[in-house]
């Protein structure tokens, strides 16, 4: 968050790089445009604010088709829209593999929303999917058919924007989007916070569909990037909202108060 | 330039890519560092804006020494040092090779310089050095022996970042660094502003410690970082500034009335 003389502006900036964040030959531009936007754009609802503009930093291989880069381009448009932000520049550079730098910025309409400001107490609770992406990359990784929708959901997620401005009305006192799981994106509250978060793993939705590893791809698949809040004790969520545990005093991330061992993306080992 | 509720907020990012942009082997990290932002840096400065902060998206191989990461941060930091700028956070992926995603945020203290200001009858002056860094790519680039200053001018710019407030007090009606050669970068100015931009070739400063294409590298080379503005007829400009030629009506970019045949950085083909 940057303040500036009258006003507040929130940035964020990702990069993706082909191979490591995503393949051309399991995602098409389009989708992958959408995603590259989802997950910044969503980085900037998770703070509160209103996402504004893109700036993307894309570097080209010398074989790369024209059609390639404007249909990134759409995607990385459409999910804008539906922000009602813009890609406003960025940097184009030869390179020896798809990179997108992905910079979004944003307003702050109202309170800022932190890590840091879960307290003992909090319930916390998940607006959106969780599972479907990794689920997804798993059928695409063993090569294994499965139903076209998991699959979909790595392509290109569909976060619940719409988290951000609830978890300000509702008093949130930290929101998180999750991009590397469950469990790492609450740790990073947590550790933010000075609290423990312990989940109720009876609570915690696990949907058939998503296989024998369903536990593990709710609890450490990233890319749906659903949004991870707290909020205070009583807090009256509407249905969207699952409480799916609780902030208590400690530090880490538990469920039903014994470690979790598992482990969420690891930006160095991918 | 991103308006925010009471407030303004300028922003620019580039990607540099290991083997393009720069050489592990030529440049050590904290040159690199202080390169990288210095680029970002001197754009926002000619916007006319206060530079705030550095977002980093690193892209590391997996040999590359944590030392060499270190002393990067540290070239980072001390060329914001020089602004009162922090770099404030970013992103760290896996790649195969070194990645550097720079956006620069900054805050607009008064009006914005862009490139769509400038008017026939327009001054055309230059502040900084031009060529340098351009020889000593040079130099480097035929194995060849060479003035150090030369080499070092390649591997670390140092922008007379002070031109941007200067400029805006002068009234400048233009403003932009010269990161792609001094025609290519009035070549903007002349777009945006739909005017042609006269080169006064007898004007132009051609050291003679640059060689024999001195000529060259100062009408094309980019990487010093000089600033080039256009000013309203009859500007009373400092010592500092130097008057290279007019706007005048038409388009393009020309040296004495006539085609330069020249070019710039070509982002593909390097």
């Amino acid at each position: 968050m940057l303040r500036v003389p009258g006003g507040r502006v929130v940035a964020t900036s990702d990069v993706l790089v082909e191979g490591r964040h995503f393949r051309r030959d399991w995602s098409g531009p389009y989708d992958t445009g959408r995603k590259a936007a989802a997950q910044n754009l969503a980085d900037v609802v998770a703070m509160g604010a209103r996402p504004r503009a893109l700036l993307i930093g894309f570097g080209v291989p010398g074989d790369l088709d024209a059609a390639w880069a404007e249909q990134l381009y759409d995607g990385l448009r459409d999910e804008c829209d539906l922000l009602g932000a813009v890609v406003a520049g960025g940097d184009v550079v030869r390179a020896p593999q798809v990179i997108l730098a992905v910079t979004a910025l944003g307003e702050l309409p109202g309170r800022a929303l932190l890590r840091s400001g879960a307290r003992a107490g909090d319930v916390v609770a998940v607006r959106g999917r969780l599972g479907y992406a990794a689920a997804g990359l798993d059928l695409l990784t063993r090569g294994a058919g499965g139903p076209p929708h998991l699959i979909d959901a790595h392509r290109r997620p569909r976060p619940p924007y719409e988290a951000g401005a609830e978890a300000v009305g509702l008093g949130a006192t930290a929101l998180i989007d999750v991009s590397d799981g469950l469990v790492q994106d609450l740790g990073h509250i947590a550790a933010a916070s000075g609290v423990r978060i312990d989940l109720d793993g009876a609570a915690l939705p696990i949907p058939a569909e998503l296989g024998p590893d369903g536990r593990t791809f709710v609890l450490t698949g990233g890319d749906d990037h659903a949004f991870a809040g707290t909020f205070p004790r009583g807090t009256a969520l509407p249905a969207t909202w699952l409480a799916v545990g609780r902030a208590v005093a400690g530090e880490g991330v538990t469920i039903d108060g014994r470690p979790h061992g598992l482990t969420g993306w690891d930006h160095f080992r991918h």
